[in-house]
Formats: structure tokens, C-alpha cells, sequence
């Protein structure tokens, strides 16, 4: 399930605002088209964000209609400052655009130059999703045979080149025959869980089943929960983990309930120069996304909200960090230090 | 906040179905138009619903076109039958229906059986007042100043005759200047937080903020609940609680936190003949609740849902439990035993 595909001479991707009711395929010709999705979140996971910024490069310099090497440079670089500026906060977007800048500003004709563009964003799409492979390998490891899986929000396939992070990791153990089920948290307020994961699952044929964030903790008081594997916005270099808000609450049951909580992420997500999870600034955003839902009011008019988008686990409630590199186990601030060594 | 009054000849209760949206009171005349504002959940939570059950008798007396002792005492039990079918669940609507009946069936003759009828339902209303006011007084005594508090679902006066059973510790608490803030769980999938308790604080200008129920856990992580108080469905002799989905969730994290978790409930909701948690049958609900929301879909087209509609928190989660006779305290299987003898 790749969310964003290369056709030859232009881009398409699945409307992710659209799912899971209506899957709409949406084509991108020029880069302000790819600039536009992104912005407008048809597109979203900040690995999924990078693969169609460097495709919108790509295109720009497809449709250019200068084709010496300063008419095609000059045009680049304009789409460059549009697609950075679509969202500001995602890391990938802009390591991506620094990936494709690198090859025009090098390039010494422009003989050539395009197809170099096109073949350097499908290699980042190409191994973004051989990271995710590599992580569902590590990562199914730690799964049992007949194992029920909890996840939460949307590591997925969607959110990636294709086969996802901690989906990526569920796809393995199921490929591997280990996995009898995952219980999928519907994750409020924005419902990624409820409106991707478990169409995403569906999709594949991997068994699920929806709960409410509220049910999780039942399940596993009943033993009906083997492990649970969430992504990882940012993790510290001694292992502290930002992620969708409730990850904390899920980590913590988890542990109450002597059940492994892993986190799977590539060993980019991992900051060596942040060492304290408090470091972390928790964004809050709009009351709406709580308030209402698909337009209509289900909560009272005025009234005070708190919505914070993430959350942060400490590392004693990790049981093991899973990436492309291998898992790490803790004390966190050791392992992770040595392999940046 | 009354949610069902008596006005001399007629009762009036808040459509609880419209709410936070809408405001709408709505006229009941005879004990058919109360039997369907219960069928159709115009009015919920169990003590409301037995008061309301009282007033339909009381209005099936007053419109009764035979006032011959027979003929009120057909009218009645016709009525009694219909208003009986409305919940098959709700312990209070039977009990509040034999109080009824034990009236009329004593009578001797037809002079001032109806004012009796009137004079026992508003009684059984004023009864739960004051059982949620003797609550609210024993809890208060819990809450330290400063005081920010959690809570989940709607154990508040829109459930009760007034004041509430959770919501009336939190009552008393603002009354004696104690309370600083309410977190208000929103409680999916039915949104009784967001739609009812957040609608009643407002109501009361008691200070409170909407959170997802995912959210929680983090807050306490933060240091900024000091209690949680919910209501109970169900006791059973040892203290399992049978409440809301998501309740054992907060007790538990209440757990890990050092956070005191308190139950509030009328004396009558502790099962004497109860004594494991797991007799108590957990109502699996339609996964409509989950999948759709304000009549739109959220999760794919038949997507498998798992929607328990509560949980069970053992008594070791349970810091204490608030009744009208006064706070337990753990070993529950002999304190709730003595006060039973």
C-alpha cells in the first residue's frame, strides 16, 4: 500500500482526508499541485511528507519549459521554497528538498539533470520503504507466535514509502504467520486509527478490530493483549518517547500489566542532542478537533479544552526501541550513544 | 439542575438527546408520553429514570377519566405495564414502580389516592436529592483545597433527582470553595462527558476543561489531577465496580500516579449477593456507537468493533467508596458486610 506513486511523468496519491469512506487517487502534474496536497494534508506522515516533496522537485523540473541549467535551476529553487513552506515542522520534508537541492545545485549541464531529479525521489521512496522492511524484520522478532497486537494512530504504510513502522513491524509478524490479531485504538481526537489503521489493515486482509481508546486497558485486564507497538514522533537520546497523545496511557498499562511496549522508528526519529523528555515543547492545537465532529457540535459551545497532539514516555516504560539498525534495549542512554558512536 | 420537575398537574424534563445543542424541555401529560421520553432515553440514568417512572404514575392517576377506586387501579396497572417495559435494565425504574404500586393496591378508596400517588413521586424526587446532597457532603470531606479532580461519563444531576452522585461530591467540593478545576473525560463512544457533564458544569459556572479520554494519563503524569471520582453502575460485595468503559483505565493510572480514586454511588447500588467481579456480564453495545458519529461514518465499511459497555475496577483500585450512609474504606468485603448488618 504505497500512499504516493511515481507514473513516469507525474505523481499520484491517495486523498487521506478522503478515507476511509471514498479512496481518491489524486494526480500531481507540477510541483505546485504536490505543494498543494501537502499543505491541504492529502498526504501526511512526515516520511510519506518527504517522498512526495522530493516528487514535486521532480516534477518541477519536468515541466520546466527553460531547459538550459540556469532556467531549470532558478525554477527548482522556486519549488523548493513553495513545498518547504507547507509545513513547518516536519523534519523529512526538509532533509528530502536538502537531498534533491544537492543534485541541481551540483549538476553541471542540465543534460541529464531531470532524470537524476526522478531517480533520486524514487531511491528516497524506494528506501524509505527498505527501512520499513528492515524494521518489520527486527521488530517481528519480538513478536510470539498466535500474538494479539494493540497499536495506536497511524504508523502505517500511509505514513511511509509503504509497509510503515510499527504496521510495518505487525506486517512481518503477520507474513511470519505469528499474528492472530490487532486491536486497533480509534485514537482521539483525530481518529487515525479508527479512519487509516484499520482501513489499512483491512486492506491487506491482516484481521482487526476497532476499539475506543478507553477499551485497551480492559483488554489487557482480561489477557487479551500480547504486546503493543506504537511510531515515535521523536525519541531523546536516553529513550524518551514523543508520540500521539496517548501512547503515555497505553506504555503505562502496558507496564501495570507486564506486557512489552515497543516503539518502532527509524533511526533518523532519534535527536542525540535532546536528552530530556520535559525538553520536548508539547504542542496544543485547536479545540475544534475535539469539539466537533465532521462539521457537527458534540460538545457544548464555549467550552474549555485541552488538546495536546502529543505525549511523551519515559524510557522505563519502553521495553525496546526498534529500527532499521537493529533493537535497542534499555539503558537507553547507553545503547542509543553507542550506536551514534 | 433538575432534569425532570413536577408541575402541579403535569412534569416536565430536559430532552437529554439534544444536548449541549439544544436546550428543550418537553411537556409530559400522560404516563404514555413519559414511557416513551424513557424509551426513546430523552431522559437517562437511572435514579432520573425511576423518578420519572413515579410521575408517569402519578400523571396515569390524574387524567384517568373513572374515578371509581377499580378504575383508577386498572388505569394504573395498564400503566404500570407500559412504563415498565421502556428499560429492561434499570433496577430504580422497578423499584420506583412497586413504591407506586404499593400504594394504590392499599388504598381503600379513590378519595386522595391520587394526590398520594403525586405526594410519593415527588417524594422518591426529593429522596435522591437528598441522597446525592448526603454524598456530596461525606466526599467533600475528601477533596483537598485547591483541588483539580477527574472525571468520566455522566454520574452528575441529569442522572439523578439533582446534584448528582460523582458530580455531587464535585458539588459540594466548589460549594466549600475547594475545587480549583474539573477534567471532564469526554467518555466515548457516547460522549456523555462532552455532551453532559461539560454542559452541566457550565450550567453550575463550575470551572472545567474537555479532555479526549486518552489524555488523562499524561495530566497525571504532569501532577495536575489530584483525584478522580466516578459514579458505579454496579457493587459487588468485596468492592469489584462495575462502571463506564474506561473506568478501570482511570483507576489505574490513578494507581500508578499515587492518585486517590473514589466511587460515588447510592448505598442501593452495593449487590450483596455479588461478590466476583467477573459474575458481573459485560453488555457488549452495537458497533454503530463506534463507526459512525452525528449519523457520518468514521471507520471503514465493515470494519470488525469490539464495544463493552463498561469494565469492571477491582477493589484494590479503589481508595474509597462514597455512599449516602457514608465513605468505606478497603477491606470492602468487611466494612460494605458490616454496614449490610
Amino acid at each position: 500500500m504505497r500512499p504516493v506513486i511515481w507514473c513516469g511523468d507525474h505523481a499520484e496519491l491517495i486523498d487521506q482526508t478522503a478515507l476511509p469512506t471514498k479512496e481518491d487517487w489524486l494526480t500531481c502534474r507540477t510541483p505546485d499541485e504536490m505543494a498543494d496536497a501537502i499543505f491541504t494534508m492529502k498526504v501526511r506522515g512526515a516520511p510519506a511528507i518527504g517522498i512526495s516533496a522530493a516528487y514535486g522537485i521532480a516534477l518541477a523540473a519536468l515541466r520546466c519549459s527553460d531547459r538550459s541549467l540556469t532556467g531549470l535551476q532558478r525554477e527548482l529553487s522556486r519549488a523548493h521554497q513553495i513545498i518547504q513552506s507547507t509545513r513547518p515542522t516536519a523534519v523529512n520534508l526538509f532533509w528530502a528538498l536538502q537531498e534533491m537541492r544537492k543534485i541541481w545545485e551540483n549538476a553541471e549541464s542540465a543534460d541529464g539533470l531531470t532524470q537524476q531529479l526522478i531517480d533520486r525521489a524514487c531511491a528516497i521512496a524506494r528506501e524509505d520503504e527498505e527501512m520499513c522492511r528492515a524494521m518489520g524484520r527486527h521488530g517481528a522478532e519480538l513478536v510470539p507466535p498466535q500474538a494479539k497486537i494493540l497499536t495506536h494512530c497511524n504508523a502505517g504504510a500511509l505514513a511511509t514509502g509503504d509497509y510503515g513502522t510499527a504496521l510495518g513491524v505487525i506486517r512481518a509478524a503477520h507474513e511470519q504467520g505469528k499474528l492472530d490479531m490487532v486491536w486497533v485504538d480509534e485514537t482521539r481526537p483525530f481518529l487515525q486509527g479508527a479512519r487509516l489503521t484499520a482501513w489499512e489493515l483491512m486492506q491487506d486482509r491482516i484481521p482487526c478490530r476497532l476499539i475506543c481508546d478507553n477499551m485497551a486497558g480492559f483488554l489487557m485486564k482480561q489477557g487479551r493483549i500480547d504486546l503493543a507497538v506504537t511510531g515515535a514522533d521523536r525519541i531523546t537520546a536516553n529513550g524518551h518517547v514523543a508520540n500521539k497523545i496517548g501512547t503515555y496511557t497505553v506504555a503505562t498499562l502496558c507496564k501495570v500489566h507486564n506486557i512489552p511496549f515497543y516503539v518502532a522508528a527509524p533511526y533518523s526519529t532519534i535527536d542525540p542532542k535532546l536528552h530530556d523528555g520535559n525538553d520536548i515543547v508539547i504542542e496544543e492545537r485547536h479545540p475544534d478537533e475535539l469539539t466537533t465532529l465532521a462539521g457537527k457540535r458534540i460538545a457544548p459551545e464555549g467550552v474549555s479544552v485541552y488538546n495536546p497532539a502529543f505525549d511523551v514516555t519515559p524510557p522505563e516504560l519502553i521495553t525496546a526501541i526498534i529500527t532499521e539498525r537493529g533493537v535497542f534495549r534499555p539503558p537507553y542512554a547507553q545503547t542509543l550513544a553507542q550506536a551514534f558512536n
